[in-house]
């Protein structure tokens, strides 16, 4: 059996991850589940996709991911399945698989239509318990895809995050805030090569030419802040001090050693960044 | 062995629940554990009721219900383990199970009466860990439910959720508020026939006869508002209109699409809500 | 295989802890993971090191914990894996394990130092996904821990927590208080023997004698308050009372019936108490 891995606004405070188990334990009693996060904002499509994109690499092949953030259940938006390399993905057709299945020009994507592969009741209000979790269950147990789901010629696609490079300059957005309070930017994907140098590959744009910077000459500019370098790690700087940092996902992070960033900058997500290139 | 599902209002703060994982994992290494949820609020018993009551059935058969909701513990409260259909339910009998096992007549209570069964020092603080783990992971492994206790004629039952019919109105109150703000009602179960027309069956009296229910001639009313007609899913109003719509567990459920209706109205877990029958 | 246990400070609002997840189901694929918590306060090791202390003898034998509190990942601190008991511990060198390893007089540590053993690419800021989940699965899955790492001569201790013993008086402070907001104290470990009397065993320092103290005729000492006699459990006091009890793992606690004592007394972590023995 394949893992399972879910990823929802659901939070857990209520029964709804819990049961969305159980209804998988049911179909598939030896499948594994594990839960990534359940606290994507409620029905903030464009964070759950970043947080998959940033994630899904790290599970062992054949994994299905169960992607639900889905303001629009109960209306028209179709219920899909897809496949890229050698990972599944249920979602609804809102866009939040769309970072992951459009860096693989072979990704392919499925309307769920088996209503032999949904529970025989099915509210309008609750997908991921009536038909995103077993058709993941079905699939870990080996349902072929098509049996499940019927190929679709397109999926909703998100726009994706801004990372603007010009000559000496990077723009980009804050993309998403951690529980340290670290400030997770668009611009990446950053990569050391030797003791100064990084090469910035465009994580959205594959299409585009890598760059060369040179660590010690950059400064991230917000606002009226400047923070010089882009810093190895957190004990760079002393206790306290902001510093620039390429993040665990190769983006660039504000960070504060030690301390929370998001609550000194007062910055949230969608605010505007700029990396100087010397 | 049987899935064994916790729900607890110990929070996950603390190392409790993993505790108690723990625990289950000695005795029953292959035993599947589950969070139902860990955020009922602390001593509700109430609230675990209902959370518990419209979860079980989508469990696989077999599953063993670990509810730990305690106010009393230590005390001369009994700790009890009760089946159900095929169900398996180990608490401290303060009502927290009733809700599920009034559904069935067949239901049966013994009280965890086996020393051998329990860790070989019991707190006087912390019985999911040293008696109600316990107990769920020998049963889970096998152990007969009569070695573990011994039959109760009775066990306690709470006072169940106020759902008045009368002609032309129901009344009923607020259960519980989930993540998205939504306000679940005890007004229910709503089941849709067709377009316009729904059944409600009592949910907490099943000898009351059913009610046929026009849609579009239903008003939810609360205090000096009135929400006209049931709706079918949250993008039936537009964007942050409020709305009535039967919920995922069939009880009526007032929420706003893309929006949090406990915020904006104000309503706790308690308030009474009268639903008017055109 | 054998289970695995996570303890860290990374919160489950974020991906982290779902990815450690995802690296050790790719290495050791049958490998049980157990969520002991995630909620230890950011970077504060000594609440993460009493929260194993208290936890992992619940535990089956052979279980691999991996404590990632780190706020000196990517500086020169060095991840090590140490055994205690029938217990394994991975952690930075930091002093999170001391509490659990020098309980031990046998307890041995070993820098991690196999490449092999790692992600091929080791980031600066995520040695949990990087580096100690890795180790905890190749562990799991029967690796060796001298392929691992070396052994160390020594390893960072934490100072113990204040637990002074002085006639007539046991001077302790606040460790940490819990999701319903019992106050837990360093005076520990207390055992009842009979009706009225309780062993106080040192649990920081096991070459200290054993003191033998009247239940009644203590108090516990707050500031100007005083609360009388150690109780057994909470319902020993009317709802809303305060009362001192011997918590669920042995230290004296302060708490509620079934309210929120810290929330009451306005005490937090590192605040300094007494009991006076009669």
């Amino acid at each position: 059996m394949n893992d399972i891995v879910l990823l929802t606004d659901f939070g857990i405070d209520d029964p709804y991850v819990g049961i969305m188990k159980g209804v998988i334990s049911t179909i598939a009693p030896t499948a594994k589940v594990i839960d990534l996060t359940h606290a994507i904002s409620p029905q903030r499509i464009r964070s759950g996709a970043f947080a998959l994109l940033n994630s899904y690499t790290y599970f062992p092949a054949g994994t299905i991911f169960v992607v639900v953030i889905d303001p629009g259940v109960g209306s028209t938006r179709r219920p899909i399945v897809a496949t890229a390399g050698e990972y599944t993905f249920i979602a609804p057709d809102n866009g939040v698989l769309s970072y992951v299945l459009q860096r693989d020009p072979q990704a392919r994507a499925y309307e769920l239509i088996s209503h032999q592969h949904r529970l025989s009741r099915v509210s309008n209000t609750f997908h991921g318990r009536d038909v995103f979790a077993p058709a993941a269950a079905y699939l870990s147990a080996g349902t072929p895809i098509d049996v499940l789901g019927q190929v679709l010629a397109d999926y909703v696609k998100l726009p994706m995050p801004r990372m603007e490079i010009t000559p000496g300059r990077v723009r980009g957005e804050v993309l998403s805030i951690d529980h340290f309070g670290n400030v997770i930017t668009s611009i990446g994907r950053l990569a050391w090569n030797h003791e100064d140098e990084l090469t910035l590959t465009h994580a959205f744009d594959p299409e585009q030419a890598p760059v060369r910077l040179s660590a010690s000459a950059c400064a991230a500019v917000y606002e009226d802040r400047r923070i010089d370098r882009i810093s190895v790690t957190y004990a760079d700087v002393p206790r306290g001090s902001l510093l620039a940092l390429v993040g665990s996902s190769g983006f660039l992070e504000i960070a504060i050693n030690q301390g929370n960033a998001c609550a000194q900058l007062g910055v949230d997500v969608g605010f505007e960044l700029d990396l100087l290139m010397g």
